[in-house]
């Protein structure tokens, strides 16, 4: 069966379907993070009404918390957080290969200490799609290998081979027919490295083809020149997902460059520190000169919080500390993320979709 | 106009109906505290949807930040907050005379310093009056000298002697018609000193009568027959409330005693703790057994919570240390009290309220 079709394209963006066991989803899109199972401050009932489609969860770290047998009795992830849309599942290369987890990296895995029990385990390729398996999510990610950021060439190619051999045992160790596996290209912004190792995974039959391992630091202009030339090997027809992305501005430059899927915790990150996105200039809603302002925090903004609430109001609850303030702002800019895919795949369908016309809407 | 009007007796617990500027609220009500116009973790409109008629807000915190100015701006506490129901603001009584704050009390009011901007500033029974004159409540609370926990007689004869005082300039200085003015006697569990300080706020003019000063950790067998023994001097015709409280078993004490009103943060407070309210027995979500209980909070509450969640995810939440343990338990909680209130209302309303019952069905 076809799972990803592209219904229209606009330049080199395109507007399509992912076809999950939880439904059709409507490229492109943009998935909140639920590391845990729970994006912060917000329940799930209010990422739905929010525009969500689909979420990312951490198979690793869920795996370690509740474990498999507690989301197993719930007969999945999906009735366990009680969301009946789509989830994705990070491997969790990026965590076990942490300071914080991470003891030894071969060929076999790696190997890390369970902070919980203090036990060491070991986390291979086949572990996180047998874990990802059982979860049920309806896309499964290949276990990378991800290089801390500021890492060497030598680190770097040794990472990209790595994520290919582990690649071919991910696909070989699949069996869940419900659950679509997407492969994961490494190399950093080292740009033949990146062309390579996203060759290496397109040769490999998975699902979608993604790019991982960025948005960690480096300088935006050499990240959108490798995701450029990267991106451009991956075929036509397949699912293209950009990890880790991101801002408004990020995502329509790399929607323009046909990029399908997105994920990031920084609109609710940032929520959390007080930045509130808004069309003509985000707002940090610490800044004094918005308490007497009764303006809603975005006019053209249909979120309840916009509705309901002055600037002055969600100033004092940031100033006065109270965690409505996270919540709230949490809320609008995921809304205004999710409004943002919105208008991008209607204007890709209409044939409208232009760069420079967006990012002067939204990439403030 | 008369403003509080009870329509049904059952024994001595009473159903009515208290006009405010904000529409008529029934009685009993339980109020949820919105120290700086927002309950923690809930948003007002989950405080609404959580069945909530009537919330209570700190007149001395709001002056402070954000002060009046920016209140004012938006017409009142109503607007500022998005909340067009009942509003009760507490004076500060409580908060100005702590430790936190007091710098010196006299009969003329109490000399505090500000901590945001660190200056001297007295606060006296016309300025509690005019601060919640301009705030815009529904119902306002007089200026009442409340004694530390643990005060002796002197301190708390001095305190009722000086709460009948400021009681008189209140009544004095309060001009607006659209809004209520309740009175507070004081005098702790000293059953005489209560009942002397509850004649002489009920010998004043005032829309109702609350007790103050209470359930600040004496114990519940003293404070319950203090509470009998004051609310006997408060005619039947007035409305009657008991600040502070509580838990569902004092309310259900208080309200066949022939109480009206409550407040307090004990429902959400508990649940950022982990407390969830069940019938059978309260719920300490932190606890292992929830580990893989697939069951709801409580399966006969009809809130979205218990609709969508299980004891194992929240168990996990929790746990793992996901701000939405709070605010869902919290959502609970608040929910459950108000049903409660629902429940008794109907029941005095059918004439088949019943103390034991209801404990035996809530009051665990």
């Amino acid at each position: 069966m076809k799972t990803f079709s592209i219904n229209s394209v606009c330049g080199k963006a395109r507007a399509g379907t992912l076809q999950t066991a939880h439904g059709a989803i409507e490229t492109p899109f943009f998935m909140p993070v639920a590391t845990k199972g729970s994006v912060k401050y917000l329940s799930n009932e209010e990422v739905l009404s929010a525009g969500t489609d689909c979420l990312i969860s951490n198979a690793f770290i869920l795996h370690l918390k509740p474990g498999l047998e507690v989301i197993g009795k719930h007969k999945g992830l999906h009735n366990f957080m009680h969301w009946q849309k789509g989830i994705f599942t990070d491997s969790g290369g990026f965590q076990v290969l942490s300071r914080e987890f991470c003891l030894r990296l071969s060929e076999q895995g790696v190997l890390f200490r369970n902070p919980f029990d203090g036990k060491k385990m070991l986390f291979t390729p086949e572990k996180a799609i047998e874990i990802q398996s059982r979860l049920g999510s309806d896309v499964a990610m290949c276990l990378d290998d991800v290089p801390l950021a500021g890492s060497d060439l030598k680190r770097l190619t040794d990472s990209a081979e790595r994520t290919f051999a582990w690649a071919k045992r991910c696909i070989a160790s699949h069996k869940n027919k419900k659950q679509l596996l997407f492969g994961i290209s490494q190399g950093g912004i080292e740009k033949k490295l990146r062309i390579k190792s996203t060759e290496q995974i397109v040769s490999l039959d998975f699902d979608g083809i993604a790019l991982g391992g960025l948005c960690i630091g480096e300088s935006k202009e050499k990240m959108q020149e490798t995701i450029k030339s990267a991106f451009q090997k991956i075929p036509f027809e397949k699912p293209r997902y950009l990890m880790g992305v991101g801002s408004a501005r990020e995502i329509i430059e790399s929607v323009s460059m046909g990029i399908d899927i997105f994920d990031s915790c920084f609109p609710t990150r940032v929520a959390r520190h007080g930045l509130a996105f808004a069309f003509e200039k985000n707002l940090n809603i610490d800044s004094s000169k918005f308490r007497i302002d009764l303006k809603p925090l975005e006019k053209k903004c249909n979120c309840f919080v916009c509705r309901d609430y002055s600037r002055s109001y969600l100033h004092h609850l940031y100033r006065t500390k109270e965690e409505n303030a996270m919540k709230l702002l949490s809320y609008h800019n995921l809304f205004f993320i999710q409004g943002l895919m919105k208008k991008i795949r209607t204007a890709i369908k209409e044939n409208s979709f232009k760069k420079e016309k967006f990012l002067k809407e939204f990439g403030k």
